[in-house]
């Protein structure tokens, strides 16, 4: 019959390994580490755990589309519209936050730093670009539609979050990857990229939530099917903000523990930009 | 005729001032300082700044309401409902804010923390109770109207906000305050608690700008009035939109930077709780 440990207090424990002790630890050790006191989700368990919510958040936007919002096409309709929360979720979160946590990977702490920059910025230039096919998915919609463009909140939110993430792209393009950024430009501006990814990021974030949000009140407005009536697809698409959310809050974790960043050793080497690779 | 000084490379300057060096120290030594080659924005300038943009927040939203909507009343009109905006961004964005902020100041970096711990709760608890007004500024008014509670994914993810914020609020005050967390407990939770500072306070700007954007559909919606027309109250309330979000990345600007952190001392007196002061 299983019995749980008897309560101990913290000063009474010894390393004495007990059948709890070993039970626990067969448990947990998969997935947690020990760091004095403090427990450390693993890297890879969380990064599988992030990859699932992030294939989640890609599938229900795209099952809501294609399910209750007439499915996708490039002809200019609302099926077209469709791909807008489809390309800004695939690109501006799941995309942008893969991007974002590179550099925590443990492979990328061996070895040159180089392959890791290149997949951090490839990964960002096709975050971008599925953002802007998401731009031109919507206005095309709004021109066939003769809507007007840009007057909402959340497009002013939304088209600062992508503008902001080209500046930021193309910074870190030519201050890290090509040769003529000195040292001290790189160390100076390293701060600030950090800190515009996560702002940018927590912009793409907000500007989800209110698009899901704009979206359904357009859409579920008529006398059988009121947003206020909570119909299945308020549901799902309600809880599809929240999984958004909970992704958001994931990627801003794994990149706020100290344990998981890149030690900077400040090397020549880490220092490499592209064109100087065989120097 | 003023000259500016000729370019030099960072590694031919000396420390020898001239005429530009001085100048350009007495311009610069009030808002930014160096260390190395990194200049840093100074505390206090910075956070006149940030009371600046908070109170233009706070303003704004009131002028918006009071201008645009009609005013304000307690009487289940939507009079009522216009303190909803006023008392949430004041709550949950402006003071929270606030509260977060409270460690950064230079002056709570000598002597006891104890006070800092109580003004940080005291500044939480009052956004808290703010927040509640909001919600039942909300409540009642859906209540005369027959208006149904919590459909949109705004009222969901702003409620999620306020409850996980009442949440972390308890949890802080029973673990960083009361007597009975021992030492352990404190160090484990700390890190979280911070996390979640900002991890609610995101949600919360999230909750500010859907909440803006709704508010604007469901008001900006007659033949004369239409929000795809961007009126001025449109303009004024998608800047205000824009203001608040400026507001969170400068709160969490300063949380980010490592030289505006309390030194954590691990004193016993920095883990003194609120009923052993006298001990």
């Amino acid at each position: 019959m299983f019995r749980p440990p008897p309560t101990r207090r913290i000063s009474e424990m010894s390393w004495e390994p007990g059948v709890w002790d070993v039970l626990s630890n067969c448990c947990w050790a998969g997935v947690v580490s020990f760091s004095g006191t403090m427990p450390t989700l693993r890297f890879l368990p969380f990064s599988i755990l992030l990859g699932v919510v992030g294939i989640l958040c890609v599938g229900l936007t795209g099952f809501w589309c294609y399910h209750w919002r007439g499915g996708f096409g490039w002809d200019g309709t609302a099926r077209m519209f469709n791909w807008h929360p489809v390309f800004m979720v695939t690109g501006m979160v799941v995309l942008y936050g893969a991007a974002a946590l590179v550099y925590r990977l443990p492979l990328s702490r061996r070895g040159s730093k180089l392959p890791w920059k290149l997949l951090h910025a490839a990964l960002a230039l096709v975050a971008f670009l599925l953002a802007v096919l998401g731009l031109v998915a919507v206005f095309s919609y709004h021109k066939t539609r003769t809507i007007a463009n840009m007057y909402s909140l959340h497009s002013w939110v939304g088209l600062t979050a992508v503008v902001l993430f080209s500046c930021q792209w193309l910074m870190g393009f030519s201050t890290f990857l090509l040769p003529w950024a000195p040292t001290w430009l790189r160390g100076l501006y390293k701060p600030i990229h950090v800190f515009f990814g996560c702002a940018i990021f927590m912009l793409a974030i907000a500007a989800s939530i209110s698009g899901i949000n704009e979206k359904l009140f357009f859409s579920l407005n008529n006398a059988t099917v009121l947003y206020s009536s909570l119909p299945p697809e308020a549901w799902f698409a309600n809880t599809l903000g929240l999984l958004i959310v909970v992704l958001g809050w994931m990627v801003l974790w794994a990149l706020s523990k100290p344990a998981w960043k890149r030690p900077e050793l400040d090397s020549p080497e880490a220092q490499q930009p592209l064109l100087e690779e065989d120097k």
